[in-house]
């Protein structure tokens, strides 16, 4: 039966990660799912291959058919959860953001601590992405010297009407301040965003796309072009510049066709197409990791650390100025 | 615990699929191993979190641990243990080659077929591949027209001493055979070897590289070029030609280095480094099956027919004439 | 014969211009050559197949010898010798900057202005590069809808002592400057400079990499990494990103090698590797023009308004603010 | 003027060689023109400035107005122009084939000793490509060890109802050939035949595709598909597998586009869009050559070598067997 996790959110992701749990992950399965919309938890239920539908995430995090919790639901609840996890002493894979205000993370950071053994890990798929660990690996190898600058393109086909401004910034940069952090292993110390042309094809309120540069303690610029419009496809890439050399993600293609006067291959529809390999990387490492009794993921700390970072970048695209961030001491339970 | 897989054979394949039966693959564990080295067996048993060690095939295969049974001992005793899966109505997946010689298939087919339901697959994990996958997607489309030509590239960067010119086919062009029959969806009629000149790289007894022409039903041409010791990894190719264009595997490339004056990405070393991810497909399908009730994945009839053109191409390798092949008719079961 | 060029400063890109025109241009030859350096003129005029060394550029235009002047001295003379080819009704080629200040640069608009006919040209060799003209012929197709931003890599393998931090601007990133204008078909109303953390392979004096954010007057922004001292090669890339789809400069790669367990391609040494075709077709189109009596290249308007942004990006490197540009009124000569 | 070229024969590829050499190489005119058909003369005569149209080829050899002389016209012509210019004591470029027939190939060779020194080069193009110069290169350096196999594909779009199988080898493949030989540094001493699936897209009376095994000297194999209806475009490939690596060309592509859920490149509808640059740089080396005195270029050796295997060639077409070939002894001139 393996580790019983049970899921607070049913959306699309919590679907997806569902059905992982349930089918493709080696020694999980799902015995518990929850969401505000009772009809929807009863059909991922039926997915995950029988699992009980709980009235609330409180229910479910109590619950003894409960070993670990996955926390899938809209950003404002994520903290809430996180925090009875704590208190419940079960481990918690927190989808990104840890949560949306930087006070929120730091009372998770404070229980966390409190409590004096990691318990909680964010879903920043990518640092288990093949291609980003290449990139991390060939930097820490020396064959490209001393990082310099990082620049970075993360484009969606398309986003719906509730998409905003700020968005950008908390639902969608997110990825490349955790990817910047990561790679880097710096904090960032300055965000500043310039808005460019925009794109006909998205609804008036929107900024998009969006181009932010962020600054790292020792001076290392992540660039960040974000589109949420880009009608395309999918497309996420990432160079890092050293000062030998690059290294840089290659779009995953795995065949090319010849027809009509042009070579192609397929761009990836969307996130499913490009980071499914690294969601169950990540859910493999995590579920292997609860079978040993190890926390294996990003901590809360690096929750907290993107979450300071997306928040300067809220007011970055507010003011069009270069803000700057200021982070708490790292607790001994994170260095 | 799922299904329960007995491995016969912990060898360099047996050990792989054993870790990802144990450690990857959801609804399996790995519950009894057996080889003819029992040292070999025990360091397997634990690398697989602790399964029994039996004294040999036929024990496991009888063995009331045992749901399912993985055959990855040396080809010569493939049959046998196929044969007793058969009769102990247990499911079985055979690496390939299903067995050596046409008349050892023939027996399995026979036993299949009088047992009256598919308990056996072959271990063609090149269908599992997304690359692979995509072409046969993109003929089928018909955006590329009908197909005329299929070119292969098959390369390992070396090969031990025990490796013989005989063996080009039975353990390295096998997969071109079965890949040509599945995409093409027609058996091979004919082949002829054509020796091109010897790596100084090789051991003196070994033909090296081989070149193979093979000719199917309606007459479309499967070049095959395989060479043992490449030397610079292990590169795997093919292009399928069609009368409006063409589609063709795309090596697996997720990140690259810019330095030194060249732009360059790693050549996987060998199978486990680009095929790992089929081999999974693989026995994530089979398992998923087993637990529905059903035997998914390549029949022992694409067993038998590859051994049957392996055995011409081993003709045609030592007669440097073109082989022609006749079939047995298909028996219902397979159709 | 052909059109009989006279050159003016027969540096490193001298030299090679006066090998095109003599041994690979249809319709040119060099017929004299001048340098404050004699000794260099005399081995330039040689390798151009005997080319009269005349004592100064002013002796050189107004020399019978000469139908077409080519000046390629430093910068700082440009303008002096424009003026003067004017004066003297030739036809000139400036190779990139028209002149360091805007000043100069408006007086050689007026000059030409007051002549009422075009001789002057400005070399910006890239509007020839095959990539590039590609990338503007996938705008105009639509095929990408409406131009949103632009993303411009620039990086050299070294650059000795003398390059200064506002010579990336001057003598580097003016090529995307001009690129920019020529793409977008737009002026550039504001440049902002934000320096990267700076690499140990530069001078001390030197800020190296630079990164560049120009704004279009429709909004368009035109991003730039320019790097001096990248080590591993040149290279020059161009995203131009469209509401629709995006087209992209692919570095021009011929062979391919896989050894070693690495498949790479040769990056360019120099510009001389990457734009030596580009450099061809523009000295080739500038005497076939000649030859029909007609001024064909980017005019000093382009040169004007290329150093109108270079001297606000001189401004921004020192100021670090974003720097806004205000344009003269564009004569009827360069409509 | 620089040297005076006449034109026989102003077909598609006459035309195109005119253009270059009246208005893109340095140092040539084209004097004087001659065709079958007079008007296509006169209209070829006015694109390229202006040459005389003659009566006839052998008027143009004996013309004052000629220094050299191009032969474009039909293959079964080639032998009596390039006799004739032997005779004349004047250089010649002759197209592939030198001659279709290998007597006649001997007849040109027989004359050009007998006359004591090289005036005769064949267009054999490839050689020039700076993606085939890099193979060359590649393999030079002893980087890919020793070379083993040479594997070709060459695709028409389309060809003409005129077009028979047999010209698959004299029109087609005879690049190849000389590719072959060339490269590898070796005589082509068999050629074996083997006809894939027809197309349905070519006329009834051609096989198409084409697939060809020739075995060098040593006993290297370079493997050829020829493909003259494929559809796509042209495309022409060539890998060279060596004992330690392999070198391939890469199709020169200069920009791409990302729309509509692809990445895609352009693929050239023809030679013209390939090997531009290939037949620009074999006229200017040939023209720079004549101006020092010297003949530069493939020589009659090479075309009669080419002929020799072709002629094999189209007996293996018939035959479908493996043809060997025999060649006369290299004469000294050659060597």
């Amino acid at each position: 039966m393996g580790i019983r996790v049970g899921i607070i959110g049913t959306g699309l992701i919590g679907e997806d990660h569902g059905r992982k749990l349930s089918s493709v992950i080696s020694g999980s399965t799902v015995s518990a799912v929850t969401d505000v919309r009772r009809e929807r938890a009863e059909q991922v239920a039926a997915i995950v291959g029988g699992a009980r539908v709980l009235a609330s995430g409180h229910e479910l995090i109590a619950s003894d058919l409960v070993d670990a919790v996955l926390v899938t639901s809209i950003g404002e609840t994520h903290a809430e959860y996180v925090l009875a996890c704590i208190t419940a002493g079960k481990p918690v894979l927190c989808e990104k953001p840890l949560a949306p205000t930087v006070a929120e993370c730091e009372r998770i950071i404070a229980a966390e601590v409190a409590h004096g053994r990691r318990l909680v890990i964010v879903g920043f798929m990518r640092r288990y992405d093949p291609g980003y660990q290449q990139v991390e690996a060939t930097l820490r190898s020396g064959a490209i010297g001393e990082a310099l600058m990082l620049h970075n393109v993360h484009r969606n086909a398309t986003v719906g009407e509730g998409y905003t401004s700020t968005m950008t910034m908390t639902d969608s940069m997110i990825h490349e301040v955790d990817v910047s952090r990561w790679l880097l292993d710096e904090e960032i110390m300055a965000v500043q965003v310039i808005p460019p042309k925009r794109t006909p094809k998205a609804f008036p309120h929107l900024q998009d796309p969006q181009f932010a540069v962020f600054t790292t303690e020792s001076g290392i610029l992540s660039t960040v072009e974000f589109f949420a419009n880009a009608q395309y496809g999918y497309d996420v890439r990432c160079e890092l510049v050293g000062s030998l050399g690059t290294a840089a993600l290659v779009n995953p293609v795995v065949a090319s066709t010849t027809a009509g006067g042009r070579a192609s291959a397929a761009v990836p529809a969307d996130w499913r197409g490009r980071f499914s390999g690294a969601y169950t990387a990540e859910l493999q490492a995590w579920i292997a990791g609860l079978a040993r009794g190890e926390c294996v993921g990003p901590s809360a700390w690096e929750g907290y650390a993107a979450t300071k970072v997306v928040e300067a970048g809220v007011e970055a695209v507010v003011s069009g100025a270069r803000e700057t961030i200021d982070y708490m001491d790292k607790p001994a339970l994170y260095r």
